[in-house]
């Protein structure tokens, strides 16, 4: 093979199909900190307008997946089934999904990431409650997940790290929205984390990365396909995120709503989509034969109280105070309330979902930059849905910050993100489509 | 307009037109050193394989042209008309219409390059004659064609430095071969030495950038289009390189079959083309009304040896030695010679003049790096052209070099460059299109 990696720029800038070999040399330039990112841009754009092909995209992905340190769960009995979410408002699944999946017997060995955005990530959320630990090695996790089923973990630096270099560059070099690469950067991780099969959510709407049908269900098919191809059982859900998924945002009020659904006073789409996510991973992790068999399993854990049991094992194994799912006080709580009031009557027709995730963003419960510190008490709980009738004066959101400025300026922000009109809107399912299932 | 660059690939990713206004920021972004190279080279790849529109490639020209510092010749009286070649093998055309031109009245103030290749630029040339300077001040300059007529200076540093970057990055992300960005690169650097008019030279055939005709007639049309959105004067020659133009290939040996064709003892090929070049020079210069006019005159001036005084009076007054032009042994000559003898009889059916151009770098007659020394005095002689018959044994080049290695490394290359056939090869045009004209 070549190792010049200009000829490797013109072979894929005049639209052929690079082999195996080239795609690991590159993968190998990408970990390789003396190597310029001006080759890899051009490389990147070049991919981005000629394609990537099918087989090049899960070459891709499994070099990126083995770029670093790649997590052995081999010691662990049984299949181990993942969940990935490509993010969305009020996408509380994870805490739900984790305890829920464990209590039925499925081993559960979470990597979770930070990052930026409206909310902080699963880790930030857990994080929340007091004295939580996510920092763990892999050799104390190894421990938990043996003797409790479950770890919730943060990600080690070195996961993927060619995919966090390309990711950075196509950050800065407008190579974001392509395919091939989105679902190589998410697949690369998950692998990486040690997964054998992989129950996909990607969202679809205002609220999401993929606003229209056709491009979450490309993505989705994407996903799935590298996944047959890498040899992982993979299946993808095509979900709504014209509304935020619950109506907690926020890191600690997110913690409450999971223990909600998981306590069962809580019904709704947030749960839907955690009984649907979570029947696919005890099917494909071999738990259960059917999705009805699963789905049944996973509602009598919730009636039986084993699913918040498994949560509160869980939080106190990893240092955190259980008993917050008793007490909602112990969680952080922003000082200050406002309202959000109905200005007039009628039904709420639409919500602008990113919008209502920069109101939460302005309450200080995400992060703007990588050292942003989270404001964990901070958030926004909406009290209705799509299509609920609403009189005039009525309380449609609360508003939680530290000080009267963030208040004030999410609620500014929340105001022109919900939509009320005389009529209902039309009816939409919350799971769209299922893919490789 | 939007200064953000991302967004600018963005638009260019997208196929979008980009303003004048645009490329302007691209222009600067390129003079800034703390830009990125990685987001120039994204933006090159997305050009590369989207396109560059003809409005597109004149701002970029311009903006580059006036990226540093412009020549400004305004004060010299008449138009300036300039003459460029894509470069080719024993191309010596400027040193014979250079001084053959302005004997004609023509104002010549030639900035030339060095660089890299088979033998040095026009300024190499010109210093193998003992004593010649090319490092001339501007202001040096205009006194020289004040009171001569002529100046042959070296490029200043600050010629189109945004030009000189883009290129730089092309050559490593595998973006040399786009038209709009060729074209721009040589009419920026054209622009910014001065010129009112221009005259190009577009090789074709085997031993030039463009091998074939489409491309070279492509790469001709986009300069002349650009001349017209830019209101300079531009007429564009393809010319055949499918074997070197003269026949002495290297520094000094250059020189001299120059100084033959401007004495009028040599015609053939070099002639012909220094002529058609010459004469559309003297047209668009305002000289001369008609072609025919312009090369009657420029014949005149070899024959009444006005052409050959003019570059005795060049050298004189750029501190060389003038002799040389009578004494051809005041010129370096390298220490050894090989001769290369025709193997069997027949014609001279065909040269791989690329391979030949190789030979003639063996000799040390050019550079590979930039930091490489010239040997002025190594070099190859062809004692014949295409379609020459040629007996077995007898001298087909000679080849100067310093030492044995490189005399024989030289001769390796050239032997299985030039191919003999019992047939004689089919008759082709010298000057094969004018575009523009």
């Amino acid at each position: 093979m070549n190792k010049n990696f200009v000829d490797l720029i013109i072979k894929k800038r005049d639209k052929n199909v690079l082999s195996t070999e080239e795609i690991n040399y590159f993968v190998e330039c990408l970990t390789d900190d003396n190597f310029p990112d001006y080759q890899i841009s051009a490389m990147l754009m070049a991919m981005f307008l000629n394609g990537v092909s099918e087989k090049e995209t899960s070459d891709l992905t499994m070099a990126m997946a083995n770029s670093g340190k790649v997590l052995n769960l081999s010691e662990i009995e049984g299949i181990k089934a993942d969940k990935h979410s490509t993010g969305g408002v009020a996408d509380t699944t994870t805490l739900i999904l984790a305890p829920l999946t464990a209590s039925c017997g499925l081993p559960v060995v979470k990597m979770s990431g930070r990052g930026l955005g409206h909310t902080g990530g699963t880790i930030d959320k857990l994080e929340s409650i007091p004295g939580f630990n996510a920092e763990i090695s892999n050799k104390e996790a190894m421990k938990l997940v043996k003797n409790n089923g479950i770890v919730i973990m943060g990600q080690t630096e070195n996961l993927a790290p060619a995919d966090k270099r390309l990711y950075a560059i196509r950050d800065v070099t407008g190579t974001v929205e392509s395919m091939p690469l989105i679902a190589s950067s998410i697949m690369s991780k998950k692998i990486a984390a040690g997964c054998d099969a992989l129950v996909l959510d990607v969202k679809c709407g205002n609220g999401a990365f993929m606003k229209d049908y056709e491009s979450a269900k490309k993505l989705a098919e994407t996903m799935v396909a590298i996944g047959r191809n890498v040899n992982k059982k993979v299946i993808a859900l095509i979900t709504d995120m014209n509304q935020p998924l619950g109506k907690n945002i926020g890191n600690s009020f997110e913690v409450i709503e999971a223990i909600e659904v998981l306590k069962g006073n809580l019904k709704g789409r947030l749960k839907e989509v955690s009984i649907e996510l979570g029947s696919y991973m005890l099917v494909l992790g071999g738990i259960c034969e059917t999705k009805k068999e699963a789905s049944d399993m996973l509602e009598e854990n919730i009636n039986n109280g084993k699913g918040i049991e498994k949560f509160r094992q869980l939080i106190a194994l990893q240092s955190g105070n259980p008993e917050i799912t008793e007490n909602y006080s112990l969680l952080p709580k922003a000082k200050r309330k406002e309202v959000l009031r109905a200005w007039n009557s009628g039904y709420i027709y639409s919500m602008n979902t990113y919008d209502i995730g920069r109101a939460s963003l302005e309450t200080g419960a995400g992060r703007r930059r990588k050292t942003d510190k989270i404001d964990y008490g901070a958030g926004i709980v909406l009290k209705h849905s799509l299509g609920d009738k609403i009189t005039e004066g009525e309380i449609i959101a609360e508003i939680y910050g530290e000080t009267e400025e963030r208040c004030n300026n999410a609620l500014k922000i929340l105001a022109s993100s919900i939509f009320v009109s005389d009529k209902p809107p039309a009816e939409t399912k919350t799971i769209i489509k299922v893919i490789g299932g």
